[in-house]
């Protein structure tokens, strides 16, 4: 039996992503509260339950305790509260958290943050850390493996085995800079060609310094509402939630069966297409994991928007661009837009819901909606954990 | 409108409390693991979703992504996967993370784990940690106040409100040492007496070395279920979760209105008695958060036990021993049991479960059962989350 209670979200709001050494992280988190109170026209006091997505805390910035700090300076204190960690994902997992909540009746409306400051400390610290987001102690500890160096094990797989080209990951980069570009929340907004990918400095072979995104802060808000609230509150264009799935991946990069592809992202839409039963194909719209460009080319495969080995291709075609088959990070991406770890996920789902909405079009980055479905494909660390969450008008 | 899909623990597990410097997190866990499979009659092919609590990642202990590691080497990967984190609380947020998936519908089965191994690094280090639990940024920075110094303030200003006096305090750490010299599982196995406690060195006036729980290692797993996989399963005793309720409290305690009680617990505790439809006279055995000694007796009055300020005449008449009106901690409670942050809340339910079923006769701590109801109370920080959950047979 699966209980039918709706969800919908109905106010979102983000940070402007960048260095951003001018707030703390409950202020940045202020940040995207606002505009999605002022989004949802409710208040503080109106949300019953708080899920915040973070993964550094205590690591690349100093509260050990952010969503209460961050609950607080929102006005949120006695509601419900939850951190939710998902390394990368955390903020998807914050959304799933506060979706159940709302779906098995324990709260009407509840609000999701995603929050993560990641530039307080020196670059050197903040690699070790991130490096740690794998099996620390295999992986990092005895075998020095840092977070790009997971995923140039895969790049060079996928290289391999279907001739992907290191130009073929530049044009991932060159798309999402494209996009960022036209997205004043982004954080990098410089133009960029196949070139300067490939003759920029090498990371981990064969990423180099433009096949990675940065390190961003950043923070987005979600306020989320059961379907009687929605009606009650009479809610002009609620985006409601079709489907979540999720799922995780071996710790040890070792034991994984092959290289090409992430497993956790392809048993997780699977989960997520069946429960809200739709097909790839329908997608109008995605946000998907570019974290690295080789990590956007193996999702249009593990997401079933091409075949297995198909992903360059998709890329090298344009399918992926506004106009194309299936636009993806339209916003930007990881790459571009940024990637504050707990926040991502759900930025995402505000760039959808805007989507969605068809708000986007007066930054020129409106998607064409067909049937007014929209996907956000979140991992942590490389394939560890999965979320995917399908949304639809 | 609540959705009714009730939902119910079916397996158990806890870990031997203590200094664990044997096993690494992924095997601390295991031996929670295993025994709650065998309790269940399950494998870990039949889980679906994982939630996991566990507050010190890359801060006690090394290993930044716990849940995935975890999770790999409980045979789990592939489930659904989520760390919560809610600081002393993290255990009883992902029993509600867990819970509501499968109060939504998302899965049948679920499991959630408790770990945590705090006692990796030396003291001094882990006192700082423990220190940010408050707002770092204001209260541990700027003051320097650790974490007993937290709750030594609301014990003096429970002591001038209310008379309770030191040996009331005493009385709690007494009560609680002799519980956990019945449970083989306790960290602490040694008798103390009120003597031994005033005469224990003071840590923050008037908390004394007895009155402070120690820094434990140790995990607890419980498996969750449908009530029509419960059927299918034809499970002996399910012990049903009868209600929730959550709250935050501010970061700032500075903002508190007085400090005396925890006002998140007020909060929780009404919230969680609503939901479950019953009074605190209906509860047979409770787990409360004592931390520290004033903290049980707060909780007391918190979750209307008694009336405020008739904590220290609770314990002082013995009304919360096997016997008396209510039974409070008779594991040992985290002052004696132990307290393994993430873990604590797991194990709180851990011990219901088993109170429920009347398995605790065997350790001579079986509380007498008239209305099967039970009662876990989870803090975090120093009330800045709190969770109470209601189980009954």
């Amino acid at each position: 039996m699966i209980c039918l209670r709706k969800v919908a979200i109905i106010g979102v709001g983000n940070s402007k992503f960048g260095i951003r050494n001018d707030v703390n992280v409950a202020e940045l988190t202020f940040e995207a509260v606002k505009p999605s109170f002022e989004d949802a026209g409710l208040a503080a006091k109106d949300i019953e339950f708080v899920a915040l997505g973070s993964a550094g805390a205590g690591a690349w910035y100093e509260e050990l305790l952010p969503a209460v700090v961050a609950a607080e300076y929102c006005g949120l204190t006695k509601a419900g509260l939850v951190r939710c960690e998902a390394a990368c994902a955390s903020g998807s997992a914050a959304f799933q958290t506060a979706y159940s909540v709302i779906a098995s009746g324990q709260a009407e409306i509840a609000m999701v943050l995603g929050v993560e400051k990641m530039r307080e400390i020196d670059s050197l610290t903040a690699m070790e850390w991130i490096g740690r987001a794998g099996y620390y102690f295999w992986e990092f500890h005895n075998f020095g493996l840092t977070f790009p160096a997971y995923y140039a094990l895969y790049a060079n797989a996928h290289m391999a085995k279907f001739g992907t080209t290191e130009e073929d990951l530049a044009l991932v980069a060159v798309k999402n800079h494209k996009y960022a570009i036209m997205n004043p929340l982004a954080h990098l907004q410089n133009k960029i060609t196949v070139d300067d990918v490939l003759n920029s400095m090498v990371i981990a072979s064969p990423l180099k310094l433009f096949d990675c995104c940065p390190m961003t802060d950043g923070a987005a808000s979600l306020i989320l509402a059961s379907e009687e609230k929605v009606k009650q509150l009479d809610v002009d264009t609620p985006i409601w939630v079709a489907g979540i799935g999720c799922s995780s991946g071996t710790a040890n990069l070792s034991k994984r069966p092959d290289y090409v592809g992430l497993e956790a992202s392809v048993l997780a839409a699977q989960r997520a297409y069946k429960t809200a039963g739709i097909s790839p194909e329908q997608i109008d719209v995605a946000e998907v994991h570019d974290c690295f460009t080789i990590a956007e080319i193996m999702a249009y495969e593990d997401l079933g928007f091409c075949s297995k080995g198909e992903g360059a291709k998709m890329i090298r075609e344009g399918q992926t661009e506004i106009g194309g088959k299936i636009p993806v990070n339209v916003d930007g991406g990881l790459k571009a837009k940024g990637h504050p770890i707990g926040a991502t996920g759900c930025s995402m789902i505000y760039e959808l819901t805007k989507q969605l909405r068809g708000e986007a079009v007066e930054k020129g980055r409106q998607v064409q909606l067909k049937n007014y479905i929209a996907l956000a494909h979140n991992i942590g660390g490389t394939g560890h954990y999965c979320y995917v969450t399908i949304l639809r008008r």
